[in-house]
């Protein structure tokens, strides 16, 4: 497929193409690349060697491959990612069309394609507003007996619309930051009168499995994006772990939602899967019986991307368990709708604005997407391969979340977001 | 006092100097300014002009009046912002012992020295993240009894915790911007079954009379901010509305929060008062007989601003009815005790996130800072001066927020924070 040696169960296929941001050890500036197999291809060399020449187009806006994040490209709108896919594609094709570009160009091989190992992944975008949706139904359903009981887990609005909250830009961080363990305030005994919080680290610290979603274009203020247009929107996608302190959140999160509980890192993907790489990965979701509302209805019913997604969790003394796997078909809502609802107000969408999907468990035992969900609450424990035990994440441990779509030699993946969980440090 | 002739009654004496970020017909440039008396005075000109020339510090640091936000300003910290207030109030002082700067230099008074009527102001700061609070107690009980009922107002955690949500960023607008009237999920009739909602113009439009305060400095992620060094952290204030969709509220804020109801839109005040402008006016807020958590205990219990505000209602013909009467002490927590919270978990503040203080109401009627508390949910109407009716906002009624502290010759102001309410388009 490529001239590239390319293993075939990489992520990073040819089919692939996504784009980030990286810097080396020779050029500490934060700039765009592809990966590619085990490789990345560094789109700033690349386009100033000329790399970008065979088309006009590209050439005319190479300069949003000098910048420090994605933003300017994404800008550049779905067609023109496409694009420059397509070109990509083309370049490191067995049966390239523009050998001289790079195959046959030792100099500009030497220059822009470097070892994707040797590499540091940075944000991909410059994030305006960072929002999160609900749409794991299965998951909304789990909290919800667990926070409120069975009879009020899912609330009336539920099937209606995406229900989401506005969530905290300012900590989303890449892939391999460490995660802190954050104090904050808890209700050690909900059952107590009067009820006195306490101030501590975390004791629930938790992980919850999502889709990230990043725009690429904007709507004026005042005015909503139709459902049948909002795909126009769709730069690309991540994964994301929204960590949450499950105890900070129980009691904090009446009437106004969860607040510092979601507030001190939330983990994205280092690589925006575009959204031209997953259009095949459509079908159905979650089935809605309820009748939606006009803004709401799209044309089709297959419209929710098709990725499997897998958890690891690896102690701190290396020991591996798969907690979960589970596909984000398991949501009610398709990035469409979740953006025809976002602007029905009117509320105007920017470019590099983070959208997450919520947390994506099955309807299987081992198929959750949270911990609280594996053991209810911490009622039970989570049976690890190395004989240990887990009611929620321990420091020390790394919490990994790896998604993909297709078949081996062409797969479109995300190769993994992850975090460490380090110890809570003394407050004051 | 000044040599530049100054209203009595004006917000902008010599003892405000509030920046903001101006541009005019002659040059369409957004760039910094102080607002003083019935002038400003454009600091781009004023420091290309030489008008820093007497101050080394301020002088080696001008390039930052030459942007397009005040971003830059901010960031320079506390310091540096006393030192340029106190330059200015000396620069337009009747006894200025900088004469040469500005009072008897003709050439660059007539170019930095523009009259307040012919400029046209832009949002202050380029703002990262938007937290609102919800520390106007008066008002969660209010709106508490409104949506729950007197047993459940306020939640166990409200008198231990600043609670608060994320907000939406990209819709907030600077005083003047039209608003329109939102779509949104509504619930008509809440008490029949099933519970079917309907997309329609929101009917329940409301305001939310706020302080916004703007962040000038940044912690690590991980790092909480202690609360005696939270006053570092504080740029300025400004008057905010943060108008709500109360109807579409009631029917989406369950469980995580309001989202759409709040997210098409927040108007704030043009020119940013300085904290050191604000200083005298602190004193007590609201009483709070709960034993805090040393991390929000201050040393003082006299750390809430005391600003008046005065909400005016203006009809579409132009008739004005002066609706709310109230002062900023009626609220529980400091702005060093809402950045102690909002970081006790490690969450990362950056320069330019925008904090509201939530809807300030006092204890008496005629004093509430939302139209549904004043209506009781639309229960009871409010008269305005005209003999029209309101049970929320109408189209072409223009809400008007003014604040100010001090006392004649020397009041240290806010001007005002306007937006006037638009039809609802056709959804598409």
């Amino acid at each position: 497929m490529s001239w590239l040696p390319i293993p075939p169960d990489s992520h990073f296929s040819l089919a692939n193409i996504p784009f980030g941001i990286i810097s080396s050890p020779q050029n500490p500036a934060p700039r765009p690349a592809i990966a590619i197999g085990d490789y990345v291809l560094d789109l700033r060399s690349f386009a100033s060697g000329g790399g970008f020449s065979a088309s006009a187009e590209i050439q005319k806006h190479a300069s949003v491959f000098a910048q420090p994040t994605l933003n300017a490209f994404a800008a550049l709108g779905r067609p023109f990612h496409r694009a420059a896919r397509q070109y990509l594609q083309d370049v490191f094709s067995a049966d390239t069309t523009r050998p001289e570009v790079l195959r046959d160009n030792t100099e500009l091989r030497e220059r822009a394609l470097l070892a994707r190992r040797d590499v540091e992944n940075h944000l991909p975008m410059s994030i305006g507003d960072y929002t999160d949706f609900y749409a794991g139904k299965n998951h909304a359903y789990n909290v919800g007996v667990l926070f409120r009981g069975p009879a009020n887990a899912l609330q009336p609005n539920y099937m209606h619309l995406p229900v989401a909250y506005h969530g905290r830009a300012s900590s989303v961080v890449v892939s391999g930051t460490p995660i802190r363990r954050p104090w904050g305030q808890i209700l050690k005994d909900p059952k107590a009168e009067p009820k006195v919080p306490v101030v501590a680290p975390c004791e629930k610290l938790d992980l919850e499995l999502e889709m990230g979603m990043f725009i690429c274009k904007e709507n004026i203020l005042g005015s909503p994006v139709p459902v049948r247009d909002a795909e126009e929107y769709v730069f690309g996608y991540v994964l994301m772990n929204d960590w949450s302190a499950r105890d900070v959140q129980a009691w904090e999160y009446v009437p106004l939602g969860p607040f510092t509980a979601k507030n001190f890192g939330t983990s994205i993907s280092a690589w925006v899967v575009l959204a031209d790489a997953l259009e095949e990965s459509k079908g159905p979701g979650i089935e809605n019986t309820t009748e939606l509302l006009p803004y709401l209805k799209e044309g089709r019913k297959d419209n929710v991307l098709g990725v499997e997604l897998e958890v690891d969790l690896i102690t701190g003394s290396g020991n591996k368990t798969t907690i979960s796997r589970t596909n984000s078909r398991n949501l009610l809502w398709s990035w469409p709708q979740m953006i025809a609802h976002h602007t029905v107000t009117g509320c105007n969408m920017r470019v590099g604005d983070l959208l997450g999907s919520g947390t994506i468990s099955g309807a299987e035992p081992g198929s959750e997407g949270s911990i609280l969900e594996q053991t209810q609450g911490g009622k039970v424990v989570l049976s690890l391969a190395s004989g240990e035990e887990r009611k929620f994440i321990q420091d020390g441990d790394t919490l990994v979340i790896r998604g993909w779509f297709g078949k081996e030699g062409a797969y479109v993946g995300f190769g993994e977001v992850s975090g460490r969980v380090e110890a809570a440090l003394p407050l004051f």
